[in-house]
């Protein structure tokens, strides 16, 4: 077994570890966030940890009327030219807590006053000891060198910050199923393989999302690309059909993260004329339940998952056809060959 | 001649006409943006005008202190959970001013008593007519499909935001050299169209940007797709480097925006290792005169533009080659396929 296969099906117990072992921890740093009483939280975040800024944006904004915004890091290094922070709470989030970069945000906003919180794996990482409240996700060392479960695991944990903010006993049992749901995504992996082996050749691909799960497709396209050396272009499916559309043909996939929501139906309508228009191949997450999925290839994702929580589900859905994707096409995604040389060389 | 081409080239007289005519209009703005006394900017935008959030992202952080959050329209409208605004300014930019879900954002700041401004090139347009205060770029009406002239307008009014208040000659006469230097760029027009001849293959590649032009490489990719539906997908060159540079072979080639700045030498060693080690095909908008550059090809960006001024004229040797590798590519400049579709079907 490879470690990254190892470390994707680890993840359902690895997000009941967080659950059980971290929720103290959690409303700690929510209170602390809840004291400061800023007007809008700054995250700094590169690679999969930015994607999880992604969610937090959707969720903090609709539940907790907090905006979002994303730093720009070289503002606060190279350009040497930080912006103020008053109002914000500066969140990092990094699996090793080791990047420079947003180690400099987070001095930053010491310097400045402002309240820090660092969302890591390593609480022994210089970043958690730059910020003055650390999250440890605790899930266990990642040993892949592509994020997969330090992903759901922050992503869990930037809903369980958004629960102790803001009660609400229906979202908390459906933090609760989390493990259990993605433990089921990951048993369809049979299928999965299927599908993975229908989509062998593609060497490269469209993914689009909206909403909540913008995140997961630009997730999703980030592991097609790191993995499987397929280029894979994330977008938003409303700016994907006010131009980007053009692009689509028989040679160009169409991969969709489409669950239970507000957007199903216009992804749905989206992906119909996709494919009876300009013949495109499609590959979709959703409710294989939703009328218009069923002539369509569907990694099923439960019904009963609700839209602000899907992110934490789908995406492991995504991580197994990827690592499948991989291995079908010879791949060994233990050594993806960009990630190696981006240690040595770049 | 086509509408697009003539709408490219109107663009040094366009930005002049800004320049002169809309400077009074400019102060009147930044002073209530500065009375305001606002912690954070939210811009609202889609398209062509996120790419300019992204200019006024590092020009406002770096020159103002003043940090830029990007909208999540879909809170405001489908999800109907707007996050709380205290604190911002809100500022929509919209050629057309007819979105409706910018005009819900402008509008549920007018309702949160938060100050708000309209970055448009229609005063008449109901965003317009929603928010606080108007900047008008009055550089006559878009008749192409693919948006030019606006974006330079709109990154030039964001630099003459920044300057207005944070006044400094130096960059007062960068910006005022700015329609002469765009039209430098498009005479170059031979140079571009022999460089579009030589990628009129290529059906995908991909755009690296880093810092102010960041902006540039992802304004670059979205007229791509649209004009002349290459597969272009732009990336930051840091978060390039950490992975998708794996996907980089002589079928993938690479553009890249590399100005005189701090990012030039490590932009360019990059080039050069993607040449060397990967046989990468290679573009790039850069001084002609930097030592790694002597080889590649070169869309020349005079050394004399101030980095922070470069988007404004980079983009226009962008646009320029972009509209002639549509042509080179038996393509309409005026009917992008997509474009079209959008308004009929989408």
């Amino acid at each position: 077994m490879s470690v990254l296969e190892e470390e994707i099906l680890s993840q359902p117990e690895a997000l009941e570890h967080l659950l059980r072992e971290r929720a103290a921890a959690v409303v700690e740093v929510a209170s602390a966030i809840r004291v400061a009483d800023v007007d809008y939280a700054l995250i700094a975040a590169r690679g999969s940890s930015d994607n999880t800024a992604r969610y937090a944006q959707y969720l903090w904004g609709s539940r907790n009327a907090l905006p979002v915004a994303l730093a720009a890091p070289s503002l606060f290094t190279t350009y040497g030219q930080p912006p103020s922070l008053s109002g914000s709470v500066v969140v990092a989030i990094s699996q090793s807590g080791e990047s420079p970069d947003l180690i400099a945000v987070v001095e930053e906003a010491r310097r400045q006053g402002q309240p820090t919180v660092a969302i890591t794996n390593e609480p022994a990482s210089t970043l958690a000891g730059a910020s003055e409240h650390v999250l440890d996700l605790a899930v266990g060392p990642e040993r892949a060198v592509a994020a997969t479960k330090t992903y759901t695991a922050q992503l869990l944990a930037v809903a369980m910050l958004s629960v102790s903010l803001a009660p609400d006993p229906g979202l908390e049992r459906a933090l609760a199923a989390v493990p259990e749901q993605v433990s089921a995504m990951l048993s369809g992996s049979v299928r999965i393989e299927r599908l993975a082996d229908a989509f062998r050749s593609a060497d490269r691909c469209v993914v689009l999302g909206r909403g909540f799960n913008l995140a997961t497709a630009f997730e999703w396209a980030l592991k097609l690309q790191e993995l499987c050396h397929v280029l894979a272009v994330p977008f938003s499916s409303a700016d994907f059909a006010h131009g980007p559309v053009s692009l689509v043909d028989r040679d160009l996939p169409v991969f969709a993260v489409a669950p239970p929501g507000p957007f199903q139906q216009e992804l749905g309508e989206l992906m119909v004329r996709l494919r009876r228009e300009l013949d495109a191949r499609l590959l979709l997450i959703a409710d294989p339940g939703a009328t218009w999925a069923h002539e369509e290839r569907v990694i099923p994702l439960p019904a009963s998952v609700p839209e602000a929580v899907s992110p934490i589900v789908a995406i492991a859905g995504a991580q197994w056809f990827t690592y499948r994707l991989a291995v079908a096409r010879g791949l060994d995604p233990d050594a993806p060959r960009g990630l190696r040389k981006v240690t040595r060389t770049w």
